[in-house]
């Protein structure tokens, strides 16, 4: 763009808005976006008829979620707003199991930000879409005075498809089942604490942030009985368990041997004192199944780079709606729903 | 609510948050967004099968669509963040001839903002989303630090299902159609002049904000051959037109005599020196349709409260892509695209 820093103007119905809008709008390189319509065309995937009686049954079921982003830093190690923005809506889709087949973007920018920054940040969000790949295709700008946004929030929206016969829910858990992880725990916390400017402590933490729609995929092609998924954001492993082991009134017993958590989180968590089991990740997936298909669906995440570190870390029990860790000391404690949060603003 | 304040630990992820998470779903009373899933199932509307051999072909498109809402102040006569979030989405759906299927809503909402405004701005979003009727079906919620927001931010996307057969477009427009629009303009824009503080200037104008899903509807049954719609938001009927003359290259020929503003619109921009034509409207939707059908619309229009003063405004001649007004004494002057906006986050 030939301007330096977003002007309240740009937020007008006028030529510049126009100007910033194309701008941004030739970064996605999108022929529903590029027709600057109020409205886009969602092209919903196809399914295979299998028999010719039920055309109607086998019409995919259209799935809907949405998330704004606030996260500060912008940049951070292994990620920024712009690639958060777009794995956390499809991360959510992946959670029903739905193939995202469109989103939208809102952009609510603070006077003076940066055109650099944006065009970072709008480069991002269109890399990480093509890797799903995912059309973004329709948008919204607005501008608001400095000193009342933070130089920008996005919220993005997705659309998506799931397939006849996927049914990802919590009311399908039952006792015995097995509790799955693509990885290790507290990375994106983690990255934005040690990124914010009041706590340089040198280690240089990788936010875990990435799409997890082929995950899910390849999880359901090997397992299509996989009961129900959760990406462990606000609030971690901790809040996701406590709300499924509340919900269905099962326990849902960790081992606390298995879960994984990277050498360098774990340092941060020990000087400052906090929990990595409630620590925000951004490309992790919690995955429920029937224990005896376990085995089967771990071998499914781990074929892919993004699950490559995928382990089982618990099990569905008889219960009072608990959520229980098993210590390597042989004794067990409750776990708790974390009641705020131990950091703003990481998503 | 039991809180007054709304707290940056409001926007993590543990009990705090979901408390108030679920008073906000509890003021939807919407089934699919009580499940509180990350994604929610949307009904499409069903079509009639009208032969049994094209059973895909009946298949409605599906459209999506997205708004950010930073209009200050946050409540105007006539309206408020909340209803404008939601007639702003359902409106843009509209000028595609979408049926809206389906809601989502991002809030951004500033630490330290009363509940109570809270309440009221969902209370509104509730009440105009069954207005129309259309569900809002999955949300979230983000916190930011006081003086990083300014009370709250609303981020709305809507889909919508357009059934086959109709065809919005600014590519159908051709020589001879007749330039409509539902009623008279500026008065959102005004009234969003009018209620800032710094300008009180005792005339209350009403902003005009209402869903008009309901009018496209009524239009595309009388007239299938609609061919354009488009509701002048940011940079008014002026905008709208100049990028729809310039799209096309046809002249578009307004007559100064046939538009409607409303005295106290008029007295407005009067006294500050604005031009209505340039001034934001959110309960307004221009419609371009063959001259021979035009009275057909506007009869359609006008058998609608929110259309009850339609009017034809302009019609489409051959030219080189520039917005006439023919003033009453017989003269003409070329309208250019409104370079920024005349007034800052009106929407």
């Amino acid at each position: 763009m030939s301007i330096e820093r977003v002007l309240l103007t740009h937020g007008g119905g006028g030529r510049m808005a126009r100007s910033l809008i194309e701008s941004i709008v030739s970064t996605f390189d999108n022929p529903a976006l590029s027709r600057m319509e109020d409205a886009s065309p969602i092209a919903i995937p196809k399914q295979e008829k299998r028999s010719e009686g039920d055309a109607v049954e086998q019409q995919p079921r259209i799935v809907m979620t949405t998330d704004s982003f606030v996260v500060t830093p912008l940049f951070f190690p292994g990620g920024d707003i712009g690639k958060l923005s777009v794995c956390g809506t499809v991360n959510d889709l992946a959670t029903a199991g739905a193939v995202p087949a469109a989103l939208s973007v809102g952009l609510i920018i603070e006077e003076g930000f940066p055109v650099r920054d944006l065009e970072r940040v709008l480069a991002s969000m269109k890399k990480t879409a093509d890797s799903v790949p995912v059309p973004l295709i329709t948008g919204d700008t607005k501008v608001v005075e400095k000193g009342r946004g933070d130089g920008v929030y996005i919220s993005t929206a997705g659309v998506g498809a799931v397939r006849p016969g996927i049914e990802l829910s919590p009311a399908r858990i039952e006792e015995g089942d097995a509790v799955l992880i693509s990885g290790s725990i507290g990375s994106h916390e983690a990255s934005i604490l040690s990124a914010r400017n009041e706590l340089s402590l040198g280690a240089k933490i990788e936010s875990d942030c990435a799409p997890l729609s082929d995950l899910m995929q390849t999880v359901l092609e090997a397992v299509p009985e996989a009961k129900c998924a959760r990406d462990p954001t606000r609030g971690g492993v901790a809040a996701v368990l406590c709300e499924l082991a509340e919900s269905t009134g099962c326990t849902i017993s960790l081992d606390e041997e298995a879960i994984l958590v990277d050498e360098d989180v774990q340092g941060l968590c020990d000087i400052l004192g906090l929990d990595p089991l409630q620590m925000a990740n951004e490309g992790k997936m919690i995955v429920i199944v029937p224990a005896n298909l376990a085995q089967t669906v771990l071998e499914a995440m781990k074929s892919l780079d993004v699950g490559r570190n995928s382990v089982k870390i618990g099990e569905v029990q008889k219960g009072a709606g608990r959520l229980v860790m098993k210590t390597p000391y042989g004794t067990s404690r409750i776990i708790t729903m974390p009641v705020g949060n131990q950091l703003p603003r990481i998503c």
